[in-house]
């Protein structure tokens, strides 16, 4: 089969970072992303060419078409992180052909007929996982799993917030198995019940008047000493300064736009309180293969036996995607899939 | 000798802490200090009684007494952290006898006539140390090589606020003298000729309006990814959020009224960067004797020599101090001392 040298793709219109910082999600995609055919580049040993079957978009994808995520942007690539393919073609990892693979668009973008990916980090799917659980196995759960992880090793309890995220039910689910006491945070009343169905332990909603007393009582109760922060807003400024001695609020999303103040400075000398990130991207390399390869196999035994689902928002063809992945990103907490 | 039951002392006149946030520098020191006879109870084993000759004035001393430290006030207790004097009793410590000491004054504080004091936190005077010297030998010169200690674990270069104190000039002498490239940053104009003299590799003006400018190419030039904080205000977060990759804000003190905005997030994400406290009170116990004991020996020889110095703001009396210190405090760099 000859390679194909060009692909559709959701190109890149400008590359680098942005000049200034950029919210959580833009007013339009269309500043940032371009339909059309891009170059694809011969494959470099160890390198893998996928027939992309679906992608999803997640709270990272949003921020580095805009220039704001953490890695910069190549001018004319195609966008996405992550995503389910079938390999049709390699550079010396000739056991993945005709494979169906989670995927990470190391090479080029996931938002395209056709990807280029790393070999050593695909994961050969079993035939029970299904495309959709496929497309988002690798950045939302191993987030999860790497998350709970440095929650355990607080203790016995911690907080999660915008714990209705598909990322943050996993990390509820992942906390009961293990037997932590997960506190979710979320914004709005209404997926209370869910929550707690999902592992959750306590359920606190920022909006609430009586959020101040509830989370005070919470805490309390249980003295969790991490704080797993998707949002970094004032309440979980608040939040962090409410929990006990010893606290850590362990960064790794920023959903909103708020500059939180540090009101109570004297506890990171007395009560010896972190604040730090996480990133998987920094996770990941550090990380043994053999704990990686672990995470890996239990994330997708959670998706082969239903443990974990994957909830969709819509699906998007390419052609969709630029007008209609922002309304469909606001109005569920499911995921939004495009399809090639 | 007979062993006095009472002592003349500034006393707390409240227990436990603040029920709100403190300032570091209160209005005046009526409400919190009463001079008059308190009770010195018997010694416990491994405990010495001291005849007070000087006591210094530290910045957490007027935290303390306003109830804003991270230890709680006992209330008719006297306050003062640490002092020289000379043992004229033990229970267990014979060699101390007679001796002059340096002391903390973890029995009884050291702002009274007599103090009782750990003989292990005792330290021996040579007598080449003068006992304003000998005064401040523990807190300031303690912290100054601990912090050193943790800049030095982040590279060759460093940034540290509030620099004309006088743990930030002690802070400068031993960066000079290990070979680290210390940044100074002090609020006012004035004293840049004087940080480059005490060990100052740059000196940054945080009221220049050139300040953000020329902290940015201090900071290019050096790379520091340790910042010791002082401070605690906007300024000293911005200097935070312009290090580069893996910074480390340590703070140490609160000289600000500031409650500093995080105003990108993101950094604790993509850069690795982190926030901690540094706490003598949690530093000490942890750290090996045998590394207390070399720290001890080193400041010692700094101030033997005269490579170290502490600067006297002014002497009072117990009878002068509360309304006296204050004014002092607010108009000299240098120790305000209490002579009882």
């Amino acid at each position: 089969m000859t390679q194909p040298t060009t692909t559709l793709a959701l190109a890149l219109r400008d590359g680098g970072y942005a000049k200034a910082p950029t919210p959580q999600v833009p007013d339009s995609l269309a500043p940032f992303l371009d339909l059309r055919d891009v170059p694809l580049p011969g494959l470099a040993p160890g390198q893998v060419l996928i027939a992309v079957i679906l992608s999803p978009v997640n709270p990272s994808d949003l921020f580095f078409v805009q220039g704001g995520y953490g890695q910069p942007r190549v001018q004319g690539q195609a966008a996405g992180f992550e995503g389910v393919g079938r390999v049709i073609a390699t550079n010396g990892a000739d056991a993945l052909i005709g494979q169906r693979v989670a995927f990470l668009g190391t090479g080029t973008g996931a938002w395209a007929k056709h990807a280029i990916a790393d070999a050593a980090l695909c994961i050969p799917l079993d035939e029970a996982v299904s495309d959709i659980d496929g497309a988002a196995l690798i950045v939302n759960p191993l987030t999860a799993v790497a998350l709970v992880e440095r929650a355990r090793s607080g203790g016995q309890a911690f907080v999660v917030n915008a714990a209705g995220s598909q990322l943050g039910r996993l990390i509820l689910g992942l906390a009961r198995d293990e037997g932590l006491t997960a506190i979710a945070v979320i914004r709005r009343p209404g997926e209370e019940d869910a929550l707690r169905d999902a592992g959750a332990a306590e359920v606190l909603v920022t909006s609430d008047p009586a959020f101040r007393a509830q989370a005070a009582a919470v805490i309390k109760a249980h003295k969790p000493r991490v704080l797993l922060d998707a949002v970094g807003d004032q309440a979980t400024a608040d939040l962090f300064f409410a929990m006990p001695s010893g606290a850590r609020w362990v960064s790794y999303g920023k959903m909103s736009d708020d500059a939180p103040s540090l009101t109570q400075m004297g506890q990171f000398i007395f009560m010896d309180k972190h604040i730090e990130g996480f990133w998987l991207s920094r996770w990941l390399p550090s990380a043994p293969a053999d704990r990686v390869a672990a995470v890996v196999a239990q994330v997708q035994t959670r998706f082969a036996t239903g443990t974990w689902t994957t909830r969709v928002a819509t699906e998007l063809t390419l052609d969709q995607a630029i007008d209609g992945i922002l309304p469909a990103y606001a109005t569920s907490s499911g995921k939004v899939m495009i399809r090639p």
